[in-house]
């Protein structure tokens, strides 16, 4: 099989609390690549994953029996905050991003690849109202807040929530083709904003304190 | 209790190969509403519910015991060929929605709305390049064919897919104001297209038919 033939692999990395946009944005992408792309789903244990409101999804996979990823998605949401000491999680990223072609993470996620290590001596982004989230991980990492997401080589870091769907079409296009992206993107009507330097929420730069956000939601 | 101050409950109608973001994209921006709205996930039995490229998700409601609804949201998706015969599903929604403060119905979920009879005589739209599997089911509703999304009383339709998160967006600035709505898409970083009446995906008008993209998908 040649190498534009093969089937791709999509990791989607889940854990308690993150934000569903983070995950289904990009998804709905990848998953129209189908059959050239399948989407695996992914936790520390398989089963039940409660989102915030209310709502539940499904892991697939526990890491242990995870099936080999060519992809990597990490989500963020105010979940990141426990998982950046959750050395399963970093452990599985630590092993996993070393066979995949592309680790790709929104929002927050790209505190807990920092965290890792993973972001070392690399330029990346994070969630705009919460960046000192990300930024307090590590100063290892070229830290770029002003983008609406970062590709360097195989990491592709996204800014907050809805800015991981052009990621996800950006990250379609490297590897399928720009008229590939450009398909999915009016089959579902997305608007992309393919222009990985124009950020306009970087104006919200830090307005928000993650800690105190999770006092709110009454989850610290 | 005021009127501005109770607790709504917003049913999530799930259903099998129902498409991500129709659904996750309205999620992620009513769910930030909590604690003053609480998401149910509801499909005619609770359990694991199959989307397309391997993503599975969990309903925690059958259709019997699903709790009072004030909203309810309805996604789309290729799933939504087999709903439109389900009879489950249509006496489900003409039950529950003769108590709900608003419907709301993403892509091709105006489909099922209109053979279960629910738009006749309204204004309602539907997913711009599958727009006749809408238009088939019904010839009692005035479908409008170039707006992003269309209310008409209690009932809220929008075009395909990521439309559906721009239209939650007017639904949350009608319930609880502009400000709030605006707080949210910014949280989220969303660029929100808040006009109803501009649709960048008119031109794509039936430019596929369900049907065959079905037989290629290989769910015919």
């Amino acid at each position: 099989m040649s190498e534009s033939n093969r089937v791709r692999t999509l990791g989607a990395i889940l854990y308690e609390d993150f934000e569903p946009l983070d995950l289904y944005g990009p998804l709905e992408m990848f998953g129209l690549l189908a059959p050239e792309l399948q989407i695996v789903t992914v936790a520390e244990e398989s089963g039940a994953i409660a989102l915030f409101a209310g709502v539940k999804t499904l892991a697939e996979f526990g890491f242990n029996g995870c099936p080999p990823l060519n992809l990597i998605l990490l989500p963020g949401g105010i979940g990141s905050a426990r998982q950046v000491e959750n050395s399963a999680l970093l452990d599985f990223l630590r092993e996993r991003t070393q066979s995949a072609e592309i680790t790709m993470s929104v929002c927050t996620g790209s505190a807990i690849l920092a965290k890792a290590g993973l972001l070392d001596g690399r330029r990346a982004t994070s969630n705009k109202q919460l960046f000192k989230h990300a930024t307090e991980q590590s100063d290892k990492v070229h830290w770029v807040a002003e983008a609406r997401w970062v590709e360097d080589g195989p990491y592709v870091t996204s800014s907050g929530v809805s800015a991981g769907t052009d990621m996800a079409l950006a990250v379609i296009s490297r590897l399928y083709g720009r008229e590939r992206a450009e398909q999915i993107a009016a089959f579902t009507e997305y608007s992309w904003q393919s222009d990985p330097d124009q950020d306009p929420f970087h104006k919200y730069l830090n307005h928000v304190d993650l800690q105190q956000l999770l006092v709110t939601l009454g989850r610290a």
